[in-house]
C-alpha cells in the first residue's frame, strides 16, 4: 500500500463523509423535520405542565415519565445528528449552544430527588424560542438592545456596589436580615429600586434606629430611577431613530432623484439649444465665407 | 300557477321585504334613534349605579327593578330589529356582536340569586363604548395596537409558562398557597411581574426555605420588565412612525411639486428661446436663399 | 340740568375713571409690584411652613398669626385693586380666578378650629405657580395636554364605573370595607390600578371567598394598564410631533426658498439670453430691411 | 541686588517652576498613570467589599486596614500632585472637585467608631465614574438632562411643599409618625408619590379618622404622577429631537448641496450659451460693418 493510494482513499472517505453530512444537513433543515421537532417541544411543554398536577402524577405518572424520557432521547439524538452534520460550525450558531444547554440540563442525574433539578428540566420548553423564527427575531431584538445600554448598566452597577457596601457597613449590624452581608444588601437595594415596600417595609424601620437613613435611601431611589429612565430613553431614541432614518432616507433619495431628473431635462434642452446656436454660427460663418 | 309567476311573486315579496328592511335600517341609523338608545344606556348605567346603594334598594328597589327590566326589553327589541334589518351582515360588524354579548348576559336567569350574575349584568353599560363614535375610535386604536405586539406577547407567555411550571415543581410543596398548582404559580408570577409585594410578600419567605430562590425570581423580574419595556417601545415607535410619516409625506410632496413647477418654468423659457432661435435660423436661411 | 350735560359729565367721569383704572393697571403690572407680591408669597409660604412646628407655634405663635393676617389682607387688597382696575375682564384670565379662589379659602371662618380649613389656607402658596411666568408655562403645558387625552380619559372612566358597580354587587356583601359602596369600590379600584397591594392586600383575600375573583381583577389591571399606556403614548406622540414638525417645517421652508432662488437665477439668465436673441433678431431684421 | 535682576530671577524661577508643573501634568495624564490609578480604585473597591465580610475582617482585618490606608495615602498624594500641577485651574474641572470630595471623606476621623463615617469612606469607589471616560459621558448626559427639567422640578417642589404643609396641619395631630412635622410629611408624600403602600399603609388608616382624606391624597397622586410623566416626556422629546435634528440636518444639507450643484450646472450651460450668442452677435455686427 503506497502513501498515494492511502491519500486517495482518505479523500474518497472524506468526500463520501462530506456528502453524507450534507445530506444529513439537508434532512435536518427540511420543513417537516423542523415542524416535527417543534410539535414535540410543544407536546413536551404540555406534558411537563400536566406533570405538575398531583392528580395527573398519581394516575398517569408512569406514562408522563416514559413520554419525558422518550422526548429527551429524541432531543439528544437530534442534537448529536446536528453536531455530526455541522461539525464545529455547530457552535458558531448561538441558538445551537442554547439548545445544547437547555437539553443538557435534562440529563443531569435527578437521583437525589432534588426538586430544583427536576424543575430546571422544564427550561427545555424554552426551545420554543429557538425553533420559532418570529421568537428568534424577538429575542434577537431584545439582545441587540443590550450593547447600547452597556455604559448605563455599568454605571448602575457601580452605584449599586458602592451603595451596597455602604449599607452593609452602616446598617448591617442592626439589620442583619436586610443588610447583614454584601449579597443581602444588594438584594435589598434591588427590592428598593423596584419600589417594593421600600418605605413601610425597610426604610421606616431603619429610620427608627438611624433617623437620617432617608438621606441614604431617598437619593438612592432618585439616582437609580433617573438612571433607569435614561436607560429607557436611550433605548427608545435608538429604536426610533433607526426606524425614522430608514423611512426618511428613502424619501430624500426619491427627492434627490427628482431634482436630478428635472434639472437634467432642462440641461438637455439648454445643450440642445447650444448645439442649434453652434450650427447657426457655423452656417453664418460658411455663408459669409461663401459670400466673401 | 306557473313557475314564472311564482318567481315573480317571490321577487316582489323579496323586494317588498327588502324595502321594509331598508326602511328599518334607515330608521335605526337615524340620529334621534341612536341618541335615544345612548340616553337609555347612560340612564341605565346610572340606575345600575344607584341600585348598589342599600338605602336606594330598600326605598326604590321595585322601581329600579322595573326600570332595569324595561330597559333590557328595549335593548332586546332593538337588537332583534337590527338582526332583522341587517340579516347575516349584522354579524360582520364586531360592535354588533359585542352589543349582543353584553345584552345577553342580562338575560341569564338570576334566580339562583348569584351576585356574580347580577354583577355581570352591569357590563351592559359598556355599550356606551360601542354607541359613542369617539369611544369606538379609542377602543379600535387599542385593538389595532395588539397585532404589532403579538410576537412579544407570545414570547412573554412562553417565559411565563416555563417559569410557572418550574416554580410549581420547585416551590409547590413548601408554598402551596402561592405555587401549589400551575394556575396559582401563574397568578403569583403575574403579581411578581407587577412588582406587588414581590420581595417582602413572596420571595423573602421563599428564600427562608430555599436560600437561592432570588436566582430564580430576580432574573424573572428583569426578563419580564425588559420584555414589557420592549413591548411598549415597539408600540410607541409604531405609533410615532406612522404619525411622523404622514406629516413628512405631505411636506415632501409639496417640495416635489415645487421642484417640478420651478424647473418646468425654466424649461418652458428654454423651449420658448429654442423656438425663437429656430425661427431666427429659418429666417436667415430664407434670407440667404432669397439673397442667393 | 339737561340730559346732554348729564351725559357729558358721565362721559367725563367715565374717562377720568378710565384713566384712573389704566394708571392702576399700569401700576399693578410694574415689575417692582409683581416682584413685591412674589416675595410676599414666598415669605408667606415660609412662615406657613414654620407655623407647622409646635416649637415655633409655642414661641412665635402670635407673630406668625399677625404675619399671616397681614399678608392675607395685602392679598385681598391686591385682588380688589385688580378687580377694580380690570373690571369684568379680570375674570377672562383664568389665573386671576385661580388667585381669587386660593386667596378666598383663607377668608373662610376658622373659628370652628377645623384643622382641615386651617390646612387649606396653605393652598395660597400655590399662587407661586401663577406669579412666576415659567411656572405658568409649565402648568399651561400640563393643561394643554388634557384635551388630547379626553377620549381615553372618558373611556377609562366608563371602564372604572362599570367595574366599580360590578365589584360592589359581587364583592360588596363579603368585603364591606373595600367594596361596600360604589365610592369604596372606585377607591379600591384606583388603588388596584396603581398596583398598590393589589394582590396580597385585596385580591388574595377576596379569592379566599370567591376563588374566581382573579378573572375579574387581572383583566381590570391589564385593561387599565394598557389604557394608561395608550394615554401616555398619545400624549408623547402629540408632543413629539409638534416639536419635530416645527423643526422640519423650518428646514423645508429653507429648502423651498433655496429651490426658488436657484431656479429663479437660472431663469433670469435664460430670460436675459432670450432678450439678447430677440435683440439680435431685431437687428438682423433691420439690417436685412436696410439692405433690401 | 537691583530690582531688575530680582525680577529676572523670579521669572527664571517661575519658568523653571512652570516647566516642572508642565512635566508633572504630562506625567499625570500619561495612560499608564491613569490606568494605574484606575486599577487602584477597582482594587480598593474590591477590598472595601471584602471588608464587609465578618469572616474576612476576623482573618485579614489588619491587612485590609493597611491596604485601605495605603490606597488612601496614594489618592491623597495624587490629588496634591494634581493641585500643584494644575494650580487654581484644578478647580475648574468639576470632576476634580468630585474626586477631592470623595477622597476627603476618607480622611475624616473615624475614631468615634461611627459606622456611618466608615460607610461613607466607600463613596471613594465612585471615583470609578470619574476615571472611566465612558462613565463620565453617561454621568454628564444625566446631568445635562437636568436643566431642561428645571421648571417642572420647581413646580413639583412647590406642589410638594404646599401639600406637605397642608398634611402636617390637617393630619399631623392624629398621625404623628407620618405627618407630625413638615419633614415627616414630605417623606411620607415622597413615599406616596412612589405609590409604595400609599393606600393600605397610609391613606386607608388616615381615612378611618378623616373619611374625606382620599380627596387630598388621590389628587396629589394624580398631579404628581402627571407631572413626573410630563417631566419624562419633556426629557424624551428633547433627547429625541436633538438626535433626529442632527440626522435630518445632514440630509437636508446634502439635498441643498445637490440642488445648488445641479442648478449651477444648468446655469453654467446657459451662461456658456449666452457667451456664444454674444460672440455671434459681435461677429454679425462686425460682418455688417465690414460689409457696410
Amino acid at each position: 500500500m503506497t502513501e498515494g493510494s492511502g491519500k486517495t482513499e482518505e479523500l474518497a472517505a472524506a468526500s463520501h463523509n462530506g456528502s453524507a453530512r450534507a445530506r444529513l444537513r439537508a434532512f435536518l433543515e427540511e420543513d417537516r423535520v423542523v415542524n416535527a421537532i417543534m410539535t414535540l417541544i410543544i407536546f413536551n411543554a404540555i406534558t411537563l405542565g400536566i406533570s405538575t398536577s398531583d392528580w395527573a402524577q398519581a394516575n398517569f405518572g408512569g406514562v408522563l415519565r416514559v413520554i419525558d424520557k422518550t422526548v429527551l432521547t429524541i432531543f439528544v439524538i437530534e442534537l448529536l445528528l446536528k453536531l455530526y452534520a455541522y461539525g464545529l460550525s455547530f457552535f458558531r450558531n448561538s441558538w445551537n449552544i442554547f439548545d445544547l444547554g437547555v437539553v443538557s440540563v435534562g440529563l443531569l442525574p435527578a437521583t437525589a430527588g432534588l426538586s430544583a433539578l427536576r424543575g430546571l428540566r422544564v427550561i427545555r420548553a424554552l426551545r420554543l424560542l429557538s425553533v420559532i423564527p418570529q421568537m428568534r427575531a424577538v429575542v434577537q431584538a431584545l439582545l441587540d438592545a443590550l450593547p447600547g445600554m452597556g455604559a448605563v448598566i455599568v454605571m448602575i452597577s457601580i452605584v449599586f456596589y458602592v451603595f451596597g457596601v455602604m449599607a452593609t457597613i452602616m446598617y448591617g449590624n442592626s439589620f442583619d436580615e436586610w443588610f447583614g452581608t454584601l449579597g443581602r444588601s444588594l438584594y435589598s437595594l434591588f427590592q428598593i429600586m423596584t419600589l417594593e415596600s421600600w418605605s413601610m417595609g425597610i426604610v421606616r424601620p431603619v429610620m427608627e434606629v438611624y433617623p437620617t437613613a432617608w438621606a441614604f435611601f431617598v437619593p438612592f431611589i432618585v439616582i437609580t430611577a433617573f438612571s433607569v429612565l435614561n436607560l429607557f430613553i436611550g433605548l427608545l431614541v435608538n429604536t426610533m431613530q433607526s426606524a425614522v432614518e430608514e423611512e426618511t432616507e428613502a424619501e430624500f433619495e426619491k427627492l434627490r432623484a427628482l431634482v436630478r431628473q428635472e434639472t437634467d431635462q432642462v440641461d438637455a434642452h439648454v445643450l440642445e439649444l447650444t448645439a442649434k446656436v453652434d450650427a447657426l454660427s457655423e452656417e453664418l460663418r460658411k455663408a459669409r465665407e461663401g459670400g466673401a
